[in-house]
């Protein structure tokens, strides 16, 4: 599971303090992924469930609830519980963008097929729903049901925007908090929630976890045009093959001139992409600084992220969050 | 919308009876599947929800609330709930189906993709949690997201015993409490619920909605068969050439002889369907009375519906509801 290494990662110091609720957060992901009537929906969760994932969400919900004094059972719940709509938009995901892959291993619609990709999802956010309706707190409730719409209504977005020159940062932004930012934040919130903390400290646990979540997905799009570095490593230009309009993309052709949107027209709106068209658009994101440009943004929502945890009692756990925004960037740094 | 046709038909006394709280569904549903950031999601849904179901699952929820007695505004959000949890699993369904036509229009994975499709279902899961939490009621919570997970794993149950031999009578029992019957006993039970009504009399509504959904799907099944009746009308045999283990061919099964047994393997299991094979299937289920004992089940279920009823207040809704189990099984009788 990688959760007991020895490093000083900050996922793995999170992982070593919050051990006994991390295993109580498996026994009843594990509990719950059950289905006496239908074996292929433990099959099907059990890949992915298992597939080694950093379990970095289910933390979050435990690291803020801990921090803000919780001593009670119900964060175990939240955390399985954000783990599982996690889970879930996973199995969707990968349905939706056709993958083959994820995390090294075939994926579930590879290994069996798309209808119990959709259906194990469908399980899942039912499971999910009836988790956190166990904790009894309706904001909890609210937050996370919220939290779902925000996160399918931003992948319909990246659906729509998808392949289109007109899509900005604005929509991009849009995007990236339904898809990524809006589970962080909520798994982060739900944990000051529950714990009963003060109003300033879950707006503040919110705000670290939607800047977090930023950060996460600009590394994320970035690391798929390699980087900022001049090396092009394994795996780069996946996106760009998609023809993902991600953010180094929006901002290159932002500054685009003539010759170059005929080039990104052809590649990305009309999907016709030749020999030798990855290095092109690769040298027009440097020439236009576009990734250098992207990285500073991704730096700046993670210093974001730092400072909105200052409303937050002082704390060892406070400090692994603060280290973990700044390893999120690493990456790119 | 077929609810204001003038027939005496119990669903349209229902619609009559119920026209100013269906008018605030309705309304609270337009307002719901609407979304700022992304319109594929209005488009997909309008499509779905105008396209002029019976609304039968809302109506028995009002029908529910009214019946015990319920003044507040509650029992529209749940009706709302009901028809978007429904809609959504028609959205997935026909992606997991590969259907191309439902209500007799395109399906909405045709027209536009299966990716919409999964991503707007999903959307719909999570404004109908959404609109749930609203009534502040942990019950109601409890029940619908118990009833979404049996939904989802009928789903998946049916999908792992299509075209399977062995499936018997007690899993046929399962995948359609999942896929039918949970959701009326969770839409009639929570209007019990929210009306605060008597433990026995929500225990009845709970009944009622599970026996008459039961009745509802092998009603439906038998339909696909013809009904009862000896003449093949269009649409028939659908389910035989999906391959589908339904009632009457399980009992077809049950019964069937060393010959008949080789029939049904190689059209069934094998899926391997000539000329006339649906003619023969016909024949075995005439035969070994199958289509009988199939239609004399959905009487059972629809008179247990009934009975079930016995609790609930003397009612004007009351008697449209029993009415209503006398018509659901009436295409067949």
């Amino acid at each position: 599971m990688g959760l007991m290494e020895t490093t000083n990662k900050p996922q793995d110091q999170l992982a070593r303090w919050l051990t006994e609720d991390m295993s109580a957060v498996n026994g009843l992901i594990r509990d719950r992924m059950a289905s006496e009537h239908a074996p292929r929906i433990p099959e099907v969760t059990a890949h992915l469930v298992e597939a080694g994932g950093k379990r970095l969400r289910p933390m979050m919900t435990l690291a803020a609830a801990r921090l803000c004094g919780y001593g009670g059972p119900y964060h175990v719940h939240l955390a399985a519980t954000v783990e599982f709509i996690h889970t879930a938009t996973l199995l969707h995901d990968d349905v939706v963008d056709e993958s083959r892959q994820r995390r090294g291993r075939p994926t579930a619609n590879l290994l069996w097929d798309n209808k119990s990709s959709v259906l194990v999802g469908d399980y899942l956010f039912a499971r999910a729903f009836q988790l956190m309706t166990e904790c009894g707190n309706l904001r909890v409730l609210s937050i996370l049901s919220n939290a779902s719409a925000v996160i399918a209504e931003g992948e319909v977005l990246q659906l729509t925007a998808a392949q289109d020159l007109g899509t900005d940062e604005d929509i991009y932004l849009k995007v990236v908090r339904g898809k990524t930012a809006a589970l962080f934040s909520a798994a982060t919130q739900v944990g000051g929630v529950i714990a009963g903390a003060p109003e300033d400290q879950v707006d503040a646990l919110f705000a670290y976890g939607d800047a977090l979540g930023i950060a996460f997905q600009i590394v994320d799009d970035l690391l798929d045009y390699g980087g900022t570095s001049a090396v092009i490593g394994k795996n780069v230009g996946d996106d760009f093959r998609e023809r993902k309009l991600t953010l180094p993309v929006i901002k290159a052709i932002a500054t685009a001139d003539a010759d170059e949107r005929t080039f990104w027209t052809r590649v990305i709106e009309k999907g016709d992409q030749r020999e030798g068209d990855l290095e092109q658009a690769l040298k027009l994101l440097r020439a236009h600084g576009a990734l250098d440009a992207a990285r500073a943004e991704a730096m700046d929502w993670a210093a974001k992220a730092k400072a909105a945890l200052a409303p937050l009692p002082a704390h060892e756990l406070r400090d692994m969050l603060r280290d973990l925004a700044d390893y999120v960037v690493e990456r790119v740094a």
